[in-house]
């Protein structure tokens, strides 16, 4: 028997997942900086869904938490949680990749499976995975202030863009929604998990370091 | 009789009192950077209408000063008016302070208005007026490279959350829409106004300040 | 004979073109910060399209990389060119302003040409070339922790407006799409890269510069 609503159900249930992870991340943001329980929901709520949002908003369809907002009550509830036990934990900043590192797996899969459910092609659904499953980090990490993950030259992006390769490869290869999904999942969770252990990056770019604008403007002289 | 078309007059005479009030946000920040009158004309633009643009992109009806650009007029008017009368002011950070609180106060009853306006529920309308309230701000301080009023730990959100609850409640007890929007505004401002007078804030969470990357890697070895 | 599908043509090739050499400016902004090869893309992919994708938000039509990804490609063939060669250049941050002036050119325009074709009045058109001309420079400076243009007091704004303003004028007055596109495109560029050759700048607004957070909370005591 075919399971034509899987990938929705999948979508709906990575979308509540994806939201509590990142929520995690962006309220462990929240208590490296000492915010009150409000910067909590506030962070929590710009990170779980922001991802998602920007998904919806490229795809012109309906704003995912616009239509049912248990996606907004489950990052609050996070929030409020993770303040009265973030103090539990031993390394907030090392919980906090983990934490990002679940959410981009979810929310990568998430994305790119709503673009293919709408229609896109192969190549547009992964860039939509990868940017969706992205904007969430970059706009936690901005505006908490914290150093971005994108410019740690750690494995981050490449792990997103291998998972929703995956995930579009089985799809058309005709494998169930449930089964694609949890490939691109575990794909992406693999190697950022591993890169995360072992300190893997990829070859730097430095044949010479980028001068800031002021010894630019002395060279000048 | 009633007022079938309060909420409508309501959400235009605010949308561009906001951009306005906003927009005098955003020119004090340009003239704390010392940037030209179009980097005046640009922040005040940006702030002024950020919050409302965002707004309407979630709700994807059609983006306000699109429609009618008398709110981009009303920026860049203003401005004009601060580049030249900025050095009038003793402290521009104070006045910068007041002007965002009035700003929040609106853009948070107009983003909830709208809302409820277009159909969403109360859970959504007041995240709506959160989310669309401090996006101006939040822009104003990413781009003009001020501290974000989001991580001063001052009470800024709760109030626009309180403002916001305070409208969609009176809304749905059938208070009139000019009655209920005023007194959301009043509510965030009140509560705003308190918080800057007294330097309230709610409890910090900081059993452990965060570590930076470097402290992270050199506690690793 | 008439031309009259001249401008969708104009901004199809001139989407392209813009990607690509904000792309450029992207991806030397990675090299700077020695990112990896997938840093160089994402950077790349971010600035080619950003512009464009709020363009197309703010005009509730199709994201025109979701359409076609042709313009994905191109940023991400660009990325790895630059990956390759941009240790031949001697100033990178000074081959940055060119191409990111050229990006900006391009991108004022098409957003302009778009802005009109889809119905917009001429000062909305206006509004639109300048918000996404820049809005690509600003995300690449944003994400990449590059002192944002925006802030540096050159005249960058002011030439996309005028670029747009001369676009939409002489559109007004019924020249061929083509015409008027080259114009704008050849009054921003013109501007901007005098602009960079000579320094200039407009008058910055400097009665006094402004304090910090923590100077006025000295003050205050």
């Amino acid at each position: 028997m075919p399971l034509p609503d899987a990938p929705a159900h999948l979508i709906l249930t990575t979308d509540i997942l994806a939201a509590v992870v990142f929520a995690v991340s962006g309220a462990l943001v929240a208590s490296r900086k000492g915010l009150d329980i409000v910067g909590f929901m506030w962070l929590a709520v710009l990170t779980g869904v922001g991802g998602g949002t920007v998904r919806d908003l490229l795809l012109d369809v309906p704003v995912f938490w616009m239509v049912d907002p248990i996606h907004i009550v489950a990052c609050l509830i996070t929030a409020i949680v993770v303040h009265f036990t973030a103090h539990l934990v031993e390394s907030r900043y090392k919980l906090l990749l983990w934490f990002d590192a679940l959410g981009l797996a979810l929310v990568t899969v998430a994305g790119t499976a709503k673009g293919l459910d709408t229609g896109t092609g192969p190549m547009v659904a992964v860039a939509m995975g990868v940017i969706t499953g992205t904007v969430g980090g970059i706009v936690r990490d901005l505006v908490g202030n914290e150093p971005s993950v994108i410019l740690r030259r750690e494995i981050y992006v490449t792990a997103s863009a291998l998972g929703a390769a995956v995930y579009v490869l089985l799809t058309l290869l005709a494998v169930p929604g449930l089964a694609a999904g949890i490939a691109g999942i575990l794909a992406t969770l693999a190697v950022r998990c591993l890169a995360i252990t072992f300190n893997w990056s990829l070859p730097a770019y430095r044949p010479r370091p980028g001068r800031s604008i002021e010894e630019i403007e002395k060279a000048r002289r």
